[in-house]
């Protein structure tokens, strides 16, 4: 397999962007990768998108999205894994150039989740959980992400200001992100305060909904030295795992067993272990994930997530940096974007381009998404070459 | 690259399978693949699906899928391109063995369109069109597909008997299909008879709504020759291409455009060309499609696909046998699972093991698969090695 190299990255603020359809966030994401790679040709190209068939009536996106970017005849696939789908665009691009099958591959994630026709974005999302088994008994992901919550403070005795601590880091965070849909700062005592969700989750432990789109353009390790920028970015290690999608069938509700399978793939293929990561990018969708996600990548001991935010150790200036970007809670979550936004983040940061919320010393990152209540889970580790 | 063979094929009787749930499909299908693979493990799995979530309300499917499977934590995706979606998915798979990343990779399509909650078949398929373009004025895939016959007849002198002899032809075909949908012959005159959908259209015209599924099992060339089973099936060529999704912004609506390109993809990986493959299995999604199809692929010069299907040239024993199957028409096209179920014709074929339907001398196959009215097509070329 050939090394491969981020060599552009790009997307645009979040929010609720009434006035732009799937296809214009999609392809202002691209175009600004594209014109940050500085390429003049995309060979193909993979689009993360959980539900534009439920969200918007249209399937079939990934033709659509390349002809509208004006790359067509060329391949171009659409992938989902729920709120995974864009860190699964982008190991299929890392495959596909690894293989040399093609050479410069556009990978991107888009997700029009508000003003559009189709169902609310409630229940599309609980598509994602089981169907059967959840989603037809009235679970949705607040409900599920909540007995987990419930799980986890029962077990390891986490608090409900811990979970609010995750929040009010990332909002921090998020605050000096221009690309941010809420970029403003929060306390633990407003989380405490906000609506309530499904117990113990409230209104500002849950990510938001949002229009977005995001993009990356892989090229072969090679070709980026011979382009001449620094610093170069390498995809040192990518790994991908699933779980039951279903909360109830797992032998432990607080351990996100796909996470760690994928964590341990992408640690093996960079040879390195969480001690090396310099700081990281997680699918904090609600509080609880985070914390959550930060034991099963090793980065803390089971049941210390909580304690490790609450003691600082996630902040910019902690020792594992987690979220610089203002995660998920405070940049947004357009689902199929997520996982590609993080690459974005990992890249900004490893160019040292990241402001106010730059990492100091940030030569090796982490990025993981993961879809539905972790039933799918992609991890990839990047470095400066 | 490496060299990739499918060592494995499985599919089940298609139809309307109301005591089958898309579990139940895409898992009977592939424990059939495994089982004539002879392997034990699966590395990775990619499963090809339109619209799960319009039509069950369930995405996420891949790690759903792989759970049922049996092969949780591997890593699982959903690739989506509408009707290509199950070529889609055999590519992914084609890529990953010929990248090194893994040994044994399961593709899979599966497609459950009939008794669901969802909304109507109808509706949901036409989502591969461009939904603000066609679907939101009213056009489905019978009136798009007509819109291609209309302007084939009156170019090239297409006839309506030219039209009902695809149906004809693919429904002898496929009366010697254990897994056809409907296995039975038809006539050009029961087909002219049928109820008009769209003019010049009639229901026997236009491929079924059906439940089903199909998968195939990839590894390495020189692991299926470890195995020993003989003849070996490889992958020769793999071509993908995309075209706009709105019939109207292409210069030629009979020409299809993604389909010609990956074919030359394919053929030139191959080292080969139209007059190099013995057989072909196409998608026949109307009668017209076909016809517009082998013109695309080189195996009649444009405008001549017509008079070529009447003359009985793409018979089983003809000079160039086409969907020796039954195809979409008679088999069955449960969308997502179309592709695969082609490779699984062609595997079947070149063993020598389709009984009835056995095309002479079958050494080279190649199937083609597509999305909507051609706007995304994938193009594979096996052969015995």
């Amino acid at each position: 397999m050939r090394e491969v190299a981020v060599i552009g990255v790009g997307m645009q603020k979040w929010g609720e962007l009434w006035e732009k359809s799937l296809r214009d966030l999609f392809v202002e994401s691209a175009l600004l990768a594209i014109k940050d790679a500085g390429v003049d040709k995309i060979d193909s190209m993979y689009v993360g998108c959980m539900s534009s068939g439920l969200f918007t009536g249209q399937e079939h996106i990934a033709s659509m999205l390349a002809d509208y970017l004006g790359v067509n005849p060329a391949p171009a696939a659409r992938v989902e894994s729920a709120c995974a789908s864009g860190g699964l665009a982008f190991r299929m691009g890392f495959i596909e150039v690894a293989s040399g099958m093609s050479d410069v591959v556009l990978v991107g994630g888009v997700e029009k989740m508000t003003d559009v026709d189709g169902g609310a974005a409630t229940y599309n999302l609980a598509t994602a959980a089981d169907q059967e088994y959840e989603a037809y008994n009235g679970l949705t992901f607040p409900g599920l992400y909540a007995l987990m919550a419930r799980a986890h403070m029962e077990r390891y005795g986490t608090t409900r200001e811990q979970l609010a601590e995750v929040a009010v880091k990332n909002h921090d965070n998020g605050s000096n992100n221009p690309h941010a849909q809420y970029p403003f700062k929060i306390t633990v005592d407003q989380v405490l305060g906000s609506t309530m969700v499904a117990d113990p989750l409230r209104l500002l432990d849950c990510s938001p909904i949002t229009d977005g789109a995001a993009a990356a353009v892989l090229v072969p390790l090679d070709m980026a030295k011979s382009l001449g920028k620094k610093p170069i970015v390498k995809v040192a290690g990518s790994g991908h795992a699933t779980d039951t999608i279903a909360l109830h069938s797992r032998e432990d509700m607080t351990f996100l067993r796909a996470t760690a399978v994928a964590a341990e793939k992408a640690y093996e293929m960079a040879g390195v272990g969480p001690k090396d990561i310099d700081f990281a990018e997680v699918h904090d969708c609600f509080t609880i994930a985070e914390i959550c996600v930060t034991e099963a990548l090793g980065f803390f001991e089971k049941g210390q997530g909580g304690k490790a935010v609450e003691a600082g150790k996630t902040r910019i200036e902690g020792e594992i940096p987690v979220n610089p970007s203002g995660g998920l809670k405070s940049k947004g979550h357009p689902v199929g974007a997520t996982g590609i936004a993080q690459i974005h983040e990992i890249v900004t940061q490893l160019r040292g381009e990241a402001g106010a919320r730059q990492v100091k010393n940030a030569k090796r990152g982490l990025a993981q998404n993961m879809g539905g209540t972790g039933g799918s889970a992609l991890v990839h580790i990047l470095e400066v070459a």
